[in-house]
């Protein structure tokens, strides 16, 4: 019993540094996909990101998500940890209901820094979406925003013994509570900002802007992988061995599935296999797989994955056509993925499958119920977040601006919000630039603007 | 009894989630050593080859591996899991005859996934010493094939009951079952393929090719290191506290060993410290001591790891001497460390020394039965990889080709393979193509081209 | 009983790997806040350090600190772990006196090897301060020394059961005996180095110098970050759940404090909010939570990161300003926020608010006792520290010489101590030599040489 406690209590914290460590891989995933004149925007917001969302979850997230209150949010204790903790563990969570949980005796300060780790993730999701254009302390703010009304709301419905847990929705560990979560609020922070510039020609065709540094990107991709080792097995919140062993390998089988599918799938539609695709595939197939990691076969993770792979690609390729701009592909991996791997548990649920009891889905006899409550959360969530993210974008836009000056942005967010850059002794040049016929004026020296230049600033 | 197992899952997993992790650092290694132009495809083909010898491992290869069989493979239940368990574990895999193992209690889809990631790992190798000029498709083919046929049978021999374990031949965490497997595997492919073009000049003449990015190589080695934490005393698949604590010891001793004699050995040879060679020695007293992690006692890791220091340096000079190209070096450390370090157990092995029974090697007084058994075990090792991976590239080489085009080359494979350039931003040069007096024809700009031009392409 | 002995050893091994890795974090913040043609260097001593430094402190760095002897060091079985082993734990470590320390059951490799990664980290603490000017060889024979006669004594006195535990001073993960101890020895190196070339103008005023590659700094410290969730909590030295996620929570709650604060300091002083201010605030709010974190409240915790997020920046620009180069800040960060962190346990520490007993600090009705303790432990250690490193520096002075000649800095230590550069292939320039009217003569061809010559080298 105590000893139970121990192994409980070092699986969630182990657990919780693998998905903080996931701030270095969305740090790194989104500098290396965007271009280097605003790179030391994207590490400063990543930074700061996280130590708002932390101060916002603690002083008030944590109590409306898992305090006692009704099926919307939690109402009693709210500030500083001094409520009751309704959070999940696998030990009841998913019998049916999450209400009035009871706990394994991990103290709440691990259990707090567990979940203080996934609320930094839903907000990071959207910093790579409004990359390139936005204010620094325009997303500052809106994020402290999302950890306190947006995130542990939706956290209280399905997590908390809200009403979606009362509905039996199942969400392990995240597709849509923090995936889709983030990804709505990244949709509408991106249609509130409107496309970066140069990103569509005169013809409205997208312009392909490639991320200026793959080696980083690549660097982000391994590390976010490596932190949902502990992302997904790590929501049993207890050390089950039989359920975490299970869920390492769904996780892991759906992520390589989707980086088979996405690759042979931008291969046929590209022409080559595009490693930003193998990269947006891994993440997509590991997200599509976060809600159902401790419910499906390790042959359904296999599916689940693929299909993931094939849908951030043709996503990607969408998104980019409809001119809603998205530099690193977030919308597509978190959002796109995060209600696909949602619905999928639906599909294919199986009771006990990975130590864990659970309604079964569609394919396993267990009927429409189940996919019908998935839908449900699903269209509650999208209709919540998305809703309140627009507003509050819109608020942020009519008072203090989100977006910085076009002189700013085509100078690069380095120079205009931070008064640096990120490589001061590389010489560069911008190929979306040349590209449609525009010097971009940053130039290191003379030399290079006299390559680049073709025509002033539009 | 119930909690050892709790304990032992936590431990295996975690072990494998540290050598997973190996994956990034071997992604950083290659791409810093080697040239900016082949980055994406270096970066991909990691990417790749995890997933493809991911599926192979699970489809066949764990079957071939652990299952019941003969003594040189498994034979039953050889698909998807679904034959019996003959991994092995520390509490009774080294008492002599490896066959018949009963288990810990720890689950098969913890074990599955600590040997996969061993599988992947093996083939990852292969990845370096054939990189800058391999097509990105035969490789990939290349990499399925191996994780079935070439892996899992040495495995068997080794780790599953197999002939060579009836032996007695130890090889603790695999300086023979992992790395000269790779090693084999990745000489057979560099001998069919041919050094890089410029690589020699008309006088036979080593050039040298410096990597493109050592910082990048360096977060490389660190990761690849802290993997051999999991790699090595996770190994023990038990949460045995002073074996755990003794093959760490063990582990870090004969990495610090090697990166001070690799430094010094460059320094008297090349006149300056050369940090490709510290790196590299690093990542050779890690091979070197895998084998012996657990039989062998600190100031023998101490001498093990220090050797290999110098023979690493000796080794890459020699094959760059003898036109055996690998840019980073991979057969030096991976090849020449597993069969020094596999060795070395039998002359520095002494029983009970890190809480495991095992024969006493030459140098305590256990003669040279347990050096035979290990020399055995290393020729055997060598006849069938080497053969049977030659076979396979030639029969690749025959039919799809397995080298890219010389333009494709020249131009890099970033181009060629995946349309995409690893730095679309910075601007950059080839040095070894002034070198040798060539205009790369990449070039950025038509004032980098002014620089290096000197003649045309041969 | 026994179960507790696995999991315990789990835990200091894990923890101890955490801290391993803070090696790939620090090389990493030191590259990236350094200058190109130092980065070679910069790697290169950040392997040898712990190379170097895991020799002295197994060879006997240990016994002089763990083994039996008087209050100012160990005097029985020095060599090679032979000796008594009074290291602590959390059991019985901080019931008022360190001495006479009966422990878990941990083995002692486990405890080696933790207490190992310790001493790497305040050996190369000092890398960063002394970089782009020292020599190689004299720093990897500082290292020697440091990790013997340095960092073991005034960690005997502290943790060994020395005098300064004898008047129960409190440095419970070692604010004091890591990180103050690496910057006293650093501030001598400073001094006796002198600031580097071209960092003064004639009018005696600071040039900025700006790290090259800021993607690679921010890696360090998300890495740096992830260690020390080793780093304090793994300082239990066993797996007590209530200790450990009270002080994950203290850690991470100081870190996130000092982002906000250094980055809005920096923002009012420098105008806009500083990515590198940023980063060195995330580390002091680590540092100076050190020495409390098991001792302190999270509101405290949350005090001391704030603080200690303005204390760096303010540092920064004091030491900048009186002439004290250190190119990264680590004076800043560790010297400073060290000595703060140490002071703040006698102002905050609460009896049993982290599960551990210790007296009051002055604002929980503690009185002045603590404080004091805290205070003549500073004092002595900044009295023996910064002495024999001051006459060591000076020694190796006086023989081997420890500048490079102001040729080679000017070209980069890359070329001069290791005959090679990190980024062969790009192109690059120096801003700093255009801003004071120096071409730096290393340039990488004619084309960005005629760009930046404005005059000859002083």
């Amino acid at each position: 019993m105590e000893s139970m406690v121990v192994m409980d209590t070092l699986w969630v914290l182990i657990a919780g540094m693998l998905v903080f460590f996931m701030n270095l891989g969305f740090a790194m995933v989104e500098t290396g996909f965007t271009r280097a004149k605003n790179s030391v925007n994207i590490l400063s917001k990543n930074f700061i990101v996280f130590a708002v969302s932390s101060l916002g979850f603690l002083v008030l997230g944590w109590g409306l998500m898992f305090g006692d209150g009704n099926g919307f949010m939690g109402l009693k204790g709210l500030f500083f940890l001094t409520g009751l903790d309704n959070s999940p563990n696998i030990g009841d969570a998913y019998n049916g209901v999450y209400s009035a949980i009871s706990w394994t005796g991990v103290p709440l300060l691990a259990k707090f820094f567990f979940q203080l780790v996934f609320c930094g993730t839903a907000a990071t999701i959207v910093s790579g979406a409004v990359a390139e254009r936005i204010k620094y302390h325009a997303f500052a703010i809106f994020v402290f925003f999302m950890a306190i009304f947006v995130y542990p709301i939706i956290g209280h419905w399905i997590w908390g013994g809200g009403w979606l847990s009362g509905l039996c929705m199942l969400d392990f560990a995240g597709s849509t509570v923090v995936h889709s979560v983030g990804g709505w609020a990244a949709l509408a922070g991106v249609l509130i900002l409107g496309p970066r510039f140069g990103k569509y020609n005169d013809d409205g065709k997208p312009i392909p802007i490639p991320g200026h540094n793959l080696p980083i990107a690549n660097i982000g991709v391994f590390v976010l992988w490596l932190g949902w080792f502990g992302f997904n097995p790590g929501s049993t919140m207890a050390a089950d061995p039989v359920s975490i062993s299970h869920i390492v390998m769904t996780t892991n089988t759906a992520a390589v599935a989707a980086i088979l599918s996405s690759t042979i799938i931008s291969w046929i539609l590209l022409g080559k296999p595009d490693l930003g695709m193998t990269l947006n595939g891994c993440l997509a197939g590991l997200v599509a797989v976060t809600a159902g990691c401790a419910f499906v076969s390790l042959s359904s993770a296999l599916i689940i994955g693929f299909i993931a792979g094939i849908l951030v690609v043709l996503s990607v390729i969408w998104f980019d056509h409809i001119k809603i701009d998205d530099p690193v592909g977030a919308i597509s991996v978190h959002l796109i993925n995060g209600v696909f791997g949602t619905l999928a548990v639906g599909l294919f649920a199986q009771d006990g499958i990975g130590g864990v009891s659970s309604p079964n889905g569609l394919f396993y006899s267990g009927g429409f119920s189940l996919l019908l409550s998935q839908f449900t959360g699903i269209i509650a969530t999208a209709f919540y977040v998305f809703l309140i993210s627009l507003i509050f974008w819109f608020i942020l836009k009519s008072t203090i601006g989100i977006r910085v000056s076009l002189h700013e942005e085509i100078q690069g967010l380095d120079i205009g919000e931070h008064g640096n850059t990120a490589y001061p002794e590389f010489l560069s040049r911008k190929p979306i630039y040349s590209a449609i016929g525009i010097d971009q004026g940053e130039g290191s020296s003379t030399v290079i603007k006299s390559i680049d230049k073709k025509e002033n600033i539009k």
